[in-house]
Formats: structure tokens, sequence, C-alpha cells
């Protein structure tokens, strides 16, 4: 469920920007291998440093290039992939909204932070991110979907232990009331403190403070309090005093029912759905394992303070998987396809370490026991592969510390992308073991179990019990049942007390077992009940399953394609294009007419219909703007083909077909234009449809 | 916004199943050409029935058979397609349950009413119809598509109507709390009180509870007082007295941001996101009108007492559009499309008058002044097509009543489908007018308006005031601003007036103009300000669009496609079908081997991988049973065609394909046989995909 968690740091600044912006490029600050200096920014402190300089003065180049050092979420460049620069996320920026990729939510109510609206194009291109990955992991793995509720009753969430551990530290400014998420607080305060040391002159209070930020995300209630009036923190808004931390629980509450009604949450992960409904699953799957759920669908967290845009929003798309393993079982039958799968891990030593992150190929990885099995391996590598069909391309995979995981996970690798946020967390991968299936199991004593059919019966020596239930019942009355239960039990758990009795009651000793019952002490007279040792043969046994759960925050993998699909022209920044896969893009074909003439116009509208009746997504312009000017419309939003009807085409049947990316253009006969345009989009990789083929068929113009 | 709004009443009972199921079918009790009696229901009356038996005592067949006449929602057959009577509904609830298509939802924590889970082939079922509702609205009309929160500021919903008038009338049972939706609990009442009138002695008393029971969904909250009070209406449950009645909002209420946050709520349609963003979405389409806007997405109503299973959730899917007409326009550029549609109409007329519902075309109707304009009748025509292209069979149009509408409606046809429940409303089609943009409008201050440039400029008298400006803040100093704006305003308003003042002070008379500024009176001196009359010449004007809006509720749609999708072999109720169309089966096919011989598994498992390259949604099944109650299983949940490996395959190379309604099956090459099933899954109706031509194709097993 992590993959809108607690995603990696990105403490850097606009003042850093406007710092670096007037300087040359400085050489990379190298931490690790791959690490340089990272030019834009915008993260989570960048609200406060207006506050934050008149509280403490000016800082100089220097320092800030020192203090951004020792962050290995400070990166330019990774793998080849150059981060978008000042200038470029500003003409992102502005192309987003001015063609209404994704904006904040009731902006003309004021608007709220951590909602946002997609347009039309925003909107078409993550439902083709949400197609593809159905496409890819349910419909080719042969994943088994379900589709639950948001609204999840109280119980439920009591059960997997969000009621009660799903929080955030928060602290409250004493004066403005406004609140802040603790762990964000102290690092800015950290990095305010690192700031102001301008001749390096305390060496030990600056080890103190990358220490103290170091561990802000992982601290408890005591430390929060404790690092607060031992360093003397307040707030960085107006510097007054601060309310001890207390934890928020990030699920937003409602409830059901008329007139008061029962407490319900929105859900805070879809996975739970999946959980509750693991013995009908296991059922439908006749009684198998392995057996793998996927679910798409929206979740809901109330964060304290989102201010990182499309990347910590408090209502979002996830999808998850929930792999659940047969009994000792953790290699995946597919793992042969991804064992030469090449990554960039950043496992917890190297992080611990201060070392760099390192490639290598899945099969080494768990060779060399970095990743714990293969199944975790094989979902690493599947999702490499789905984040580079969406066209990202700078990715790592970062395991979690021991102080950060979630509280049901025993391992988590977490695919973090490289954008201008810095490595941004887009798919948690955890392994959490069975906790879940045991946590609903002990709350509604429905055991979500399966069953081990042993390849040869086992033997197994027990204690039973052998009860005279008329003596019990005479002895104990209405009470006589618990009794059974209690000495059953008592075999079961104490069989060498039981059998020590046994000894005892044969050599005529005891007169009666003392036994607990319900709270009370019992004394069950011997006559009753005698124990003895058998040999039982056992043909399986019942188990909880283990689960490996890869969580995709499709929104961050949304805006992570953008980025990375995002160029210009030359250097010309009014020519913007994205670059997005076919796969992804808005839409697949615009249809335009080189001029509104009477003549054009019924050529184009018939080929639109045309398009339209063969699925294919197909946008029509028919403004009065130049050509020139409708194509950069077109690049601008990512539309991949265009399909013009010109002056010959009214003579010789044909029309121009243009690539978005090349800008080549080729002649074709409007007939076989529809088709020849849907194959190109369904991107099955025959020879025979792409645009290379499409070149040598067809006259360039 | 209304496809889970209001339905159609269904006030059948158990009971009378038990009752009818008895006797031999009786004759139709026909209140229309095409209504008959119903045999199966379940409807919200069901809960109350035992208790109500308690109270009234038993009933009569021929009373049930009387009772129910009057109600045009009982009906068994419709346009040739025959209701599932009690017991097809039996098996069909079975094999729902049995192969997890759709449950309740947290049924190990107890289970909440009105939230359901889908399973697996629920799952991939609801995605196709989603994926077939996009391509046939969206992408074919090339709609603008967009994707809006859930949580929704209370500013907003307020705006709009919803914060004050989206509720339903409650009473309470005094002695046991338990809450009734007050119209539901009138009609159960007049039902209860028609039964007891066993002998037909009061005439007057009859009518008096049939038309109670007419008005009863419409009533205000005085006249449900009343009538509590009149007849003395007490609980179904128990006897008790009940309390006052009182509007419950259905919203879901919650609160965003850290401590006690704001208030918002779960949207109850998905409308507003788009009425919020038109200005947005206008400029992306170049300001041009009509433009028509879809979402897809949750809403969520907190319903009192949800009691028809997936008809009445709490949490549920809706598809909206939303059609902006130009100003006074009120055709469609593709009506022509759908003039020679035929529907069957129920008018309000019609209902009004006690006539049956009649058959026409959308052209027809239009002409006929029955449906308002094209605009409104397209979309019903393109409805009709959607949902014979999901399987539905029986589809009616119903007007709704004056007083049955919406806040926000002018007129409202809903696509009713006939199934176990009655008759159903899947479909809202709602003219909204300009309701709601003018709504947001006043709540904002922006202008949520379009542009109509005129053909020529039109003239216009109109009154200016000259101000002195000078003198005005003299006068006035930091009020002047206010004065200056309340001066053109009163010009604009209130020009003859303005005139008068004029004329008086040329001739001398007043000194001074009294004006309302602000809640005060003020005088205005006469050297300050003059007026006079000119004609301007303007381009154009702003003007609030008209809307018109089809709501899709997706999740009703699932649940009567499966209804008619549902049928058995011969008489067989061990043998059931789900004869879905291919375009929204759950699995596209099923891959077998005919035992789990060593030679056969490895062509399954080849075969099965090459389906998967392909992009079919393909499942296996490589269980021990034996091939025909695999075959069986596949036909329960509706998987249109089985590939089966047999000795044969390995000594020629050649598979059969088994089609699921004909079980006809032919030999196919195993190389050839995923693009077969692959083209004829894709539903491109060509010839030489179809079953038929497979058929001429290949040899018949």
């Amino acid at each position: 469920m992590s993959s809108q968690g607690r995603e990696g740091k990105a403490p850097g600044s606009m003042l850093l920007l406007l710092l670096l912006s007037c300087s040359a490029p400085p050489a990379p600050f190298v931490t690790s291998a791959s690490s340089g200096l990272r030019f834009v920014s915008s993260s989570s402190s960048l609200h406060l440093l207006p506050a934050v300089l008149k509280h403490t003065g000016r800082i100089t180049l220097e320092q800030t290039l020192r203090l951004r050092g020792g962050d290995s979420n400070d990166c330019n460049e990774f793998g080849g992939y150059q981060v978008l620069n000042n200038e470029m996320r500003e003409s992102f920026d502005t192309v987003m909204k001015r063609r209404f990729v994704f904006m904040q939510s009731f902006l003309i109510h004021g608007g709220v932070s951590g909602l946002f609206d997609y347009g039309p194009i925003g909107c078409s291109i993550k439902n083709n991110i949400v197609d593809a990955w159905r496409k890819f992991f349910v419909v080719s793995d042969g994943m088994l979907e379900v589709a639950c509720p948001s609204i999840t009753p109280h119980r439920v969430l009591e059960a997997s232990g969000h009621v009660k551990r799903f929080t955030d530290l928060m602290v409250r400014d004493e004066t403005s009331g406004e609140c802040f998420r603790a762990d964000k607080l102290i690092e800015e305060f950290c990095d305010v403190d690192l700031m102001k040391d301008a001749k390096h002159s305390n060496e030990t209070r600056r080890e103190m403070m990358m220490s103290l930020k170091a561990r802000a995300g992982s601290m408890t209630i005591e430390q929060v309090e404790d690092a607060i009036s031992t360093f003397n923190i307040t707030s960085l808004s107006t510097g007054a005093k601060l309310s001890k931390p207390l934890p928020f629980n990030l699920m937003f509450k409602s409830t059901i029912g008329p007139s008061s009604g029962s407490s319900v949450f929105l859900r805070p992960e879809t996975a739970q759905g999946i959980f509750t409904n693991f013995k009908r699953l296991l059922e439908f799957n006749g009684g198998k394992l392995p057996m793998t759920i996927a679910q798409i669908g929206k979740s809901f967290r109330n964060e304290i303070a989102p201010k990182q845009g499309l990347l910590r929003q408090r209502e979002f798309e996830m999808a998850e998987i929930e792999h659940f393993l047969a009994n000792g079982e953790t290699g995946h039958v597919e793992f042969c396809k991804m064992a030469d799968v090449e990554v960039c891990l950043f496992s917890r030593t190297a992080q611990e370490r201060g070392e760099a992150e390192s490639w290598t190929t899945l099969g080494q990885a768990v060779e060399d026991g970095i990743i714990v099995n293969q199944a975790l391996a094989y979902f690493l590598g599947k999702t490499q592969k789905f984040l580079r069909q969406c066209g990202i391309k700078a990715i790592r995979f970062r395991q979690h510390r021991a102080t950060e995981m979630a509280h049901y996970a025993q391992d988590c690798w977490d695919a973090e992308v490289l954008c201008s946020y810095g490595w941004v967390e887009v798919v948690g991968h955890a392994d959490r073991a069975c906790f879940d299936l045991q946590m609903h199991s002990e709350a509604t004593d429905v055991p979500l179990v399966a069953w081990e059919q042993h390849q040869e019966p086992r033997e197994r020596r027990v204690v039973q019990a052998t009860i005279d239930r008329a003596l019990i019942g005479k002895a104990f009355r209405a009470r006589s049942k618990l009794v059974v239960e209690a000495l059953e039990k008592f075999a079961e758990k104490e069989g060498e007390e039981a059998l020590a009795f046994q000894k005892g009651k044969e050599e005529g000793a005891p007169e009666a077992l003392k036994l607990r019952v319900e709270e009370e002490e019992l004394e069950i007279p011997a006559a009753c009940v005698s124990f003895k040792e058998t040999i039982v043969r056992e043909h399986g046994a019942f188990y909880y399953p283990r689960v490996v759960e890869p969580s995709f925050g499709l929104d961050r993998l949304f805006y992570c394609s953008l980025e990375h699909a995002f160029y210009v022209r030359g250097n010309d920044h009014e020519r913007t294009v994205l670059g997005l896969p076919v796969s992804i893009a808005p839409f697949q074909c615009c249809m335009l007419g080189l001029s509104s003439n009477d003549q054009l116009m019924p050529i184009v509208y018939e080929i639109h219909e045309e398009m339209r009746k063969m699925g294919v997504n197909c946008r029509l312009d028919d403004s009065a703007a130049n050509i020139g000017k409708r194509y950069a419309r077109m690049d601008e939003i990512g539309v991949p083909f265009a399909v013009t009807v010109d002056f010959q085409s009214c003579q010789d049947g044909t029309v121009t077909l243009r690539e978005r990316d090349s800008m080549e253009q080729v002649r074709v006969p409007k007939e076989e234009v529809p088709q020849l345009v849907r194959s190109l989009c369904e991107a099955r990789e025959s020879p025979d449809v792409s645009w290379a083929a499409a070149k040598e068929r067809y006259p360039s113009v």
C-alpha cells in the first residue's frame, strides 16, 4: 500500500534555484556514482523558505552546495536521462495548465489542496495507463482482478492495524494554529541550521544536525518531543512555540446509515478488500496457490499538508497486486524470464554505508541474497518493464531501511523514478508475510488459511484426553461444555503436564486436576478424565500463506511519464512536445484540413468518421489556425499521428500522415489511412506496421 | 445524476412468490398493452412481510392479484423477453454467489448493507462494460472525458443545491429506533391496508389507499406527517409509534485537513466536477458549442435502508454525459442517424391517464412533441443502442411526472429495464437547463457562460451615467468607489428613473439623487452626475448554456445484463449459462487439456502463452475435472469460447474450438487458433471472422 507512502525525501528549495541559476553549472557534488546536484526542485520545503530566511538570514552558494551533497535524492541525471531544468519545468507547468492536462480541483470555489482534476488530455492518458497496466499484469499473468468499495467499516481497519497505526506525527504552531508533519518540520529545521553554520565552525553541531535529519522520518513520539525541546525547534512560519507532537490518523472518517450511523473510513489502500475475500478467492482458484489477485481503484489519505502536486494527493488511484505463495514457497514459475533483467538496486546496506546504487541482474541479486527471493524479484522486473513501457527512463529500486517500513511489512523495495522533484517512489514492493490474513482471522474467527497436502502422510505424537462426559455433566452442569473444551486444549497444549498427571493418577496420587476455566481455577475430579499419548497420521495442514505485494501509485506514474516525455524542439520553448509512447497518448490521431475550404472538409469528416468506426481515438481540429500551429498544438499534447487533407487529396485521393517526433510525412491513399493508423497504434511489434515500414511503403512528402 | 435515483417502484413481495408459485400461471392482469403480472419479485418490501403478516393476518391469492394489477411495474414479459421466474432467479442467485460474481462486502466482518464486492468474474464483466461505454460514447462521439475527485467541499454542493435538497424523508420507530424511508413506509402501509380489505367492502377506502400510494414518492414533509396521523400509520416491524418525519441528507460527510478540518462530502453524482470546470473545458474546445463532456467514476449515497442488492448501493459507478448546447439550439448534428430508431415510450401523459406505453420512432416522437427536442431524443437512441449491445432485451423510456423530478431538472426520461425486480431505472436523461452553471456562477462570481457572436451587430438603447469623479471623491472619500459603482448600476437597471432625474435636473428641480449604497441612503449632489440615452452596437452576448444529461448507473446496467444473459440448458437447473455478448464476457476464452496427460499439457501451456501474448484474456483450467464438467463451468460464467487439446492434437497439431451457446465445435490448426479467437472476440462485424464463417472454414467435430 505504500506507493503514496513516505516517499524519498526531496528537501530542495526554490532558493537554491535562484542561487544556482545565476551561476555557471557547478561540478557535480558526488556522493554516489550516479548522483549529481539537482538544479530544479520544488519540494515540500519550498513554501517555508521565505519565512525561513526571515529567521535565519541569507546563505551563500557554497553553503547550499555543501548542504545538498549529503542527500542521495539530489541528482539531475541518471542513466542518460536529464531531469527537466528550471526553465523546462516552467514550460512544462505552463503547458499542463494551459491545455488543462490536470489542475487543482474546485478552483472556482477556492480550490482544495491535495485534490486534482484530470482534464480531457490527462484523463485519456491516465485511462490508457490503467488499460495498459491491466493488460500487462492482469491479462498477461492470468491474475484475478476484484473491485471492492472505498467505504470500509471501522472494524476491518481496526483488524488490519490501520486505526491504531496509520498515523503521521503532527505538531501545531501555537500562535497561528498551522499544522506541520513533525518529520518534515525537523528536516526543515536541520536544513536551516546547517545553512546558518556559515563558516563550518562547529563540526560537532553539523554532524548532529545531519544525523537528526536522517532519523527524522522514523522517530517515535518521545524522540520528536525530545528533539523539539533539545534543539528548541519552533514554527518555521512564525517562530512561535510548537505544541507537543501527536499522532494524526490519515484516514478520512465518516458514518454510514441513518442518524448517528456506524463509523467507517475511506480505505487508505485497496489491499484489505482482497484479504477479507481471501477464502472466496482461494475457492474460486480451485484451492490452489500461488494465486495472484489485483485491484485497481481509488484510495484516500487525509495528508496533513500536501504540497507536492500530483505526487501527494488526498484521493488517488492505486493498482495493487497480492501474490499469495504456497507454504514454504518463495519462487516464481516465470522467474526465468526475469533473471537476466538488469536493474539498479539501492540496498539497505548501501544506504547505511553511504555507498552508491549498483547495477546487477535480478538473477544475480537473488543469488547474492540482496533481494530476498525470486517472487519479489520477479515483480521488480515486471514493474521495471512496465515503467519503461510508459516511457519512464530513470528508475532505481530502493530498499527500505528497517525503521521506515510500514507496520505490516517484512521487506520493501520501492521503484523510484527520478523527476524534477527528485527520486520519487512510484511503486512499492512489500513482503507482507502473512500479517493481514492472520489479523483478520483473529478478529473474525474465520480462518483465512490454505491447505497443504503432504506428499506422504506425516506421523505426529499427540496427547489425547478421554473424557467421561456424564461425570463432567453432573459435576459442572451448565459449565460442562467449557470444561470439556478446556480439557481438550490442555491435552493439546500442555501434553507433558497432562501425561505427568496421568502417571500420577495411575499411581493413585492426585485426586483432581487443577484447571483454569474462564478466569476461574476449577478442580476436575481425576475420574473424569484420562490422558494418553498416541501417534496420528496427518495428510496435510492448514497454514497462513505469505503474500508479496507490488503496489502502484498510478497518479505518480502518470506524472513521471509526462515529465519524462516532455521536450522542446531545438531550443524553442514555444514548441514543446509530449513524446508519449503511442500506447498511452491521449488521442491516437488528429484529423485536419489544410484549410477550412469547402472541398476539403467533407473528406476530413469522411475519414474522421471511418477512424471512429474503427475505434481509433481521433480528434478533429477544424479550427481556422494555420496548419503549422495546429501541428504544434497536437505535439504539445502528445498526439502521435496527424492526417491532413490538402488540395492534392481532392485530385488523387491521397492524404498526408505525419509522425510527431520525427515530423516526417508520407502520402497515403485515404482508404488505407484509418487501418494504417490503427495498426501503428496497436503497437503489436510486428515489422509490417511500424513507422519505418510505413515510410518504405508510402512516398515521403 | 438520477440513475441511482428514485427508480420505478417495485412493491412485490416474496409472499406473492410463494402464493403464486403454487398456482397455475394466472392470466396476465392487463393494465397496459405490454404489461402483465410479475411472478418474481424481491423488492424493498420483502423484509417486512413476516412482520406485516403478524399484524394483518393472511391474505388470499385473489387479493394479491388484484393488488398487483394497478402497478405498471408488474410485468413478466416485454417485447418477447421473459423475466426470470422464481426458480430461475434462485438458480441465478446461487451461481452469482457460488462463482463469486458479486457479494456483499466485508462479510467475514459481518457485512455492510449497500456495499458490494465484485469478484474476478463480476469485475471483469464490469470493466468490459466500462470499456465498451467509453468506446461507444466518448471515442465514437468525440466527447471529452474528465476525472474529478469524489471528495467535494461543502461550498460546492451548497451551490449546487445538494446540501439543502438532496434528502429523503425519514421516520423512526420510536421503540426499536429502526429508520424507514417515509415514502417506502407509506407505500408498504397502503399495500398492507389493501390486502386487509378482504371483501372489497370499502371501495372508498380502497381508492384512498391507491391514491395515497401513488402520491407517497412526492410528498412534502407536512403531507407525510398528515398521512401518518390521518391513517394512524405505525412501524411495520413492531407496530410502535413513529417519529415525526425529518429530511435525511443522503450525502456522506467527512472533514479534510488536520484537526477539525473543513467539511466535505463524497459526491452524490459526478456532474458537479464537470460544471465547475466548464470555463476551462469550453476554452479547451476552442470556445465552441455544442460540447460534450463525459465522466466515469464512483458516486456515493448514504441510503437510509438499502435492500435491493446491486440496484441500490451506497457506493456505485456512474457514467455521466453533459451535453452543452449553443444558445437557442435544441438539435443534434447526428440526429439523422437516430430518427428511425424505434423506442417504447411511457410518457407523463400516458402515466397520468393510466394508458399503456407505446412504440414510435424517435423522429416521430420529436415531431409529436412527446420528446421535447432532438438533442434529448438523440441520447435516448444512443442509450438504447448501448443497452442492446450489452445484451439487454426489455427496455422502455419512462418520462418523469412533474412531482418526481430532481431539483435541477426540467424534463426527464428514464431508460428502464425489465428484470426480476420489475422495471428498473438504469439510465436517467435529464434536461438540466442552465441551472447548475448559473448556481455556481452566482456562488463564486465566476461567470460560467459562453459567448454568442451575433451574425450582424445589434443595436440596443442604454442609459449611461457621466460621473464627475473628482466631486464624488471630495464628497464621499473612502466610499467614492462604491458610489460610482452604484451610479453606474442605477443607470443600467433603472434607466427610466435616471432619465427622469436628468430631466428634472435640466429643469433645475432636484438638488440631489437619493441612492441606496450598502444599506444606507445617500444623497448624491446633482452636479456629480448626469445621464443620457445612447444607442450601443453589440457584436454578441454572453449566455448560460443549456445542458442535456444522460446518466448511467453502471452497476444496475451490469446487473440487468447478467439477468438478461442467464438461461438454463433444457430444463436442467444444474446446467446454467451466462449468454453474455462476447464483448463483455469475463474471459474471452478458456484453455483446456482433455486430460492432465503429460503429452497434452505442454501444448495447452504453449497455446495459452500465445493467447496471452496476443492480448486475449484467456483462462487456463488445468483442474482434474472431466471435460464436460469443465465446459459447464465455463458456460456458467459466460466464457464464449473454449479451446481443447486432445490426443489428436499430438498427432496432427489441431485443437477443438467450442462456441458456448451452440456448443458446436470445430477443429483448427493450433497455430491459427489464437488469432481466430482474437478476431472472433474483437466483434468487428466483418463476415470473415464470425462463428458462422469459422464453421465454414474449419471442419466440425
